[in-house]
């Protein structure tokens, strides 16, 4: 696709992307954008003049304060403007053109959170980080628990506090168990970071039924990169035996721009093999995986970025469809906008692991940072950013980033 | 109190009460409402006559889909509402009277979810239920896990499956592991109740806020019934290590009417004591737990109803208070309409055990029901009904029930 519209050819932002998100701009209020290279597109905008008229489709979900009620149209709907806006940035005729003011820079506007999360699950689905997390803390020949190859592992999270990328925050208190002594309360020690990627829910189930892997990617709206903030010490104290509770509450953190389920259709890739062979509610056919490249950058306080880690979503054991047919296995329901996040994303190699918990195994090794200094956990005014794109004979589509900077607790 | 209108003095929606709900009656779309002995009185038929035009309250906020909005008014307002219908009720010259399309029987009524729950927490509360827990699958002697006296253990839950009373669930399905087999999918086959209670929040806060127990009250709204549908055995193979997940989120059941924390201040009791001493965040002054008799009925296919369980919410080792202290301890922001349960309430006696799991002792037992039937766990076609009040000096307030009958696996 050729676009008259200047897009650098590296950007996440192709035109092949066309992912949605909700800005602000100046005193306009919320609504809903989309972005190509440098530019947030404002599509209350482009719906005035008329751009998506043939799918029957108004302003005025456009104007709103999250994505759920333009989600809730369908995937035909939603496709059909993101395929409008691709048609219309190749038209070197069209009306969108002369529409300057519907062009926004992106450094000039802000984002919001893209959609109203309803209920967050957090899975637990790379089998190098779950096998990693055992060596660490059980032992080398019984790392995976019984029941981790039979189903996707996981457990229910705090919708309140996920953030929009840009938001920072404080370093979270809480009880810990020091080795030596009573619980104490305070800033926890052993802050951390989990690379993770999480889906969003694009149609509504009710109580008593079940989506199936086969019909699960109809189900995805869409997907963002996601930081699942973790309190180590709070985890280990608190977490025996209901699971992560105030460890995790605080605060997770996602990349503003949903990117759709069918601009990473190219970027389909065949999961690993599973062994045990799963339960037949759990077994799909075809690639169910994503090739999407991960990095995580630490920026300290120098102002100095070093990649401590660069991983794939790839690598997933679980993919996205065994995770939702799990979920409503038992009739649980789904509604648009829940957020279903991966668990962190581990590769097989060590620069690949997607925590510091892993990272500096345990806190027994040390990560070397550019500027000199060196890091075992996340230390005060520290900035971690999260990068994923897919890219493929000459497409690229990608998530952008979340940063957020975790400043000294209250 | 005395009023014109005539209520059973066994009712738990005496004059004492006033409690919020949200309801329809034929058409009239939904509404919030009260309960008086046995009518429900719209409230947007008494706003419209003029009611609560002193408290500057509008009929608009009385047609709405939950109590959210109403909630947000804050305390002074929404126990204004409650006082001035108190008032109303006793003043024997009062226009109500002759409002009688206000009043409808309740059995006429439809009663509906009374709040939007934005996100749901289960705590884990009780010291008999977790110590007789901790007895069953460890030793007696290390019965409750170390952490258990330093804060109170929770856990996140699945807000979009809470359903009201009168919604029938469908004997959940689920991957389980039986002792001498691979995995299975299928109908769970130990299915569970679990008597709690769970509070609403009244007021929300933002990102690193966190409530004292001292201001704890001024947050909670008010409190219903909540039965804890739990697949033991799904629970079993699934819970290691990251919590309760698919075992619990198929159903939780609530009663509809949110009796406010104003009409229960006369029901405060002291707690026990807590040893260990806790944590400063966590200590407390005054009475903060509450002397609310709990009844359990398990109804089998004959329609006899047999109670096989009386407690009180008094027993719980951790209150309200440190339970939403705890809980924002972090930093963890909540919303209006947040739902916090209690974990199952057991007492000191084997009666007053809150969930068959216990009542049977892990099957180990059997309970003898009134038609000649006997139960481990919940059988297809049982109603279990819920039942809680609190009563002194002649003053009764209750929470009617939570009432739901388990059909046959979809």
């Amino acid at each position: 696709m050729k676009t008259w519209l200047d897009i650098d050819k590296d950007s996440d932002f192709s035109i092949y992307n066309i992912p949605f998100g909700i800005f602000s701009h100046g005193d306009s209020g919320l609504r809903l954008g989309t972005r190509v290279g440098d530019h947030v597109v404002d599509l209350h905008a482009l719906a005035a003049a008329g751009l998506f008229d043939k799918l029957g489709i108004g302003k005025e979900v456009f104007s709103n304060s999250s994505l759920n009620n333009f989600i809730a149209l369908g995937k035909s709907k939603t496709n059909g403007v993101r395929t409008a806006i691709q048609a219309a940035l190749q038209d070197e005729s069209s009306d969108l053109k002369n529409l300057t003011t519907a062009f926004i820079k992106a450094s000039d506007v802000q984002m919001h959170m893209p959609v109203e999360v309803k209920d967050y699950t957090d899975f637990y689905s790379s089998i190098d980080h779950a096998t990693n997390v055992g060596m660490m803390f059980r032992d080398k020949d019984n790392a995976l628990l019984p029941n981790w190859k039979h189903l996707p592992v996981g457990y229910h999270g705090r919708a309140s506090s996920i953030i929009p990328s840009g938001t920072n925050i404080h370093r979270p208190k809480g009880q810990m168990k020091p080795t030596d002594s009573d619980p104490v309360y305070g800033p926890c020690r052993l802050l951390d970071f989990e690379l993770e990627m999480a889906f969003v829910v694009g149609k509504q189930t009710k109580i008593g039924q079940s989506i199936s892997t086969a019909d699960a990617m109809d189900h995805i709206f869409g997907m963002v990169l996601f930081n699942d903030w973790s309190a180590r010490d709070i985890q280990k104290w608190e977490y025996i035996p209901l699971g992560p509770f105030l460890a995790k509450s605080f605060a997770s953190s996602i990349s503003p721009w949903v990117v759709t389920m069918e601009a990473l259709e190219f970027a389909k890739v065949q999961g690993q093999k599973q062994e045990p062979a799963v339960l037949p509610y759990l077994q799909y056919e075809g690639p169910h995986n994503f090739d999407i490249k991960l990095d995580v950058g630490l920026t300290s306080q120098d102002g100095q970025e070093t990649i401590i880690c660069g991983s794939n979503f790839k690598y997933m054991y679980w993919n996205m469809s065994q995770q939702l047919a799990h979920h409503t296995s038992n009739g649980c329901n789904v509604n648009i906008g829940d957020m279903m996040a991966s668990g962190t994303i581990s590769g097989p190699e060590a620069g690949m692991f997607g925590c510091m918990l892993e990272l500096s195994w345990a806190g027994s090794k040390t990560i070397q940072l550019k500027g000199g200094e060196e890091r075992k956990f996340i230390a005060d005014y520290d900035t971690i950013t999260m990068y994923g794109h897919a890219e493929k004979d000459g497409k690229r589509v990608g998530f952008g980033e979340v940063r957020t900077q975790v400043l000294p607790a209250l």
